[in-house]
């Protein structure tokens, strides 16, 4: 096979739109996909495994990441850094694998700006706003501040869905989770993934 | 639903690559499209339908879009006008239909110039240039001019790959297909095709 190479999906969207159970609906029906994970500095927590659940690394492995332009972006909390390298990113891709980004606005900014040719990027909502309030209310797992923080911020990030490639509007879940799926499923023949080669090889074969 | 809107698909690839196979799956998966209709001056032949083979219309009716810019691509071939307007494409669009264009790689480059918001393109061709001569010579339908004239062309063709959106490789039926009908299926879903509108309404209901 020709040209065989993998790409980055990126997904984005408010608290509350229905990303990880449309995420999962992904997982089964994709081939070939492995998840963006983050590094961080900071202990592994009881149950957490390194290459799953983040890559722990000393501080002197990521500060030397940073230094060599490693990570796709990267803070430091109360002392741990956290972030997300290049190069495990890069590898996989190399591989051929689809890897998958659950990032917010921001996040996607920058890995587009980094990996513009690779990305392709949905942006997840609800139909409207009430009915993203509707849904993070009938949760009830999380505080009222933190529902409007995430009211909040869904209302500055709707604003940036015009830098994605796709819109998903999650008003019925069946039909959300096939358009998700088939857009999983196409990514890794957009022809920007393809050299110029192929047209050599396609002749001489 | 908010910014239910139409787009246009046009498919290109060489003749032989099993563009007319790939198309009838997509038809019989898909929903609400429509096929692109050229318009011509000549007389209909039998069993020929208005609106179904060709928009048949008078010379004045032809010159009078010409002039107001209304076809995408036209020509004059033995005294009779052939052309696509523009016309019928937008109504389309507007009703919401995915309008597909099965069209050379001139053709593509035309449409994507005039039309480049609301086009998705693929670009279909067979593994290997020596594939594509199997292919055409056990068809048994065209002559050897006809065959050597399809091989050229589709020479020059490949080199054209990159303005397309996505590149299928008809290797497979069945997974060449199923990359067709996810790109045909998601296409409407494009962010680009959405209005900046559409904030306002997801913030208001």
């Amino acid at each position: 096979m020709m040209g065989k190479k993998g790409a980055i999906l990126i997904l984005s969207g408010p608290s509350g739109c229905g990303k990880s159970t449309l995420l999962k609906k992904v997982y089964e029906e994709i081939e070939d996909y492995s998840f963006s994970i983050s590094s961080t500095t900071r202990e592994p927590r009881v149950g957490e495994k390194d290459g799953v659940d983040y890559y722990f690394i000393t501080k002197e492995e990521f500060e030397e990441g940073i230094k060599k332009g490693e990570f796709l972006e990267w803070a430091n909390v109360h002392g741990n850094y956290y972030g997300t390298s290049l190069k495990p990113i890069r590898a996989a891709v190399d591989e051929g694998k689809l890897v998958i980004f659950d990032i917010d606005v921001q996040g996607h900014n920058i890995v587009r700006k980094k990996l513009d040719d690779i990305v392709t990027s949905v942006f997840i909502t609800t139909p409207s706003l009430k009915e993203l309030e509707n849904r993070l209310n009938s949760r009830n797992t999380d505080s009222k501040e933190v529902i409007e923080r995430r009211i909040e911020n869904a209302k500055t990030e709707i604003k940036s869905f015009k830098k994605y490639d796709y819109l998903i509007i999650n008003d019925d879940l069946e039909k959300a989770s096939k358009e998700l799926i088939a857009i999983a499923n196409i990514t890794r023949i957009k022809s920007r993934l393809f050299s110029d080669e192929i047209v050599n090889n396609w002749l001489i074969n």
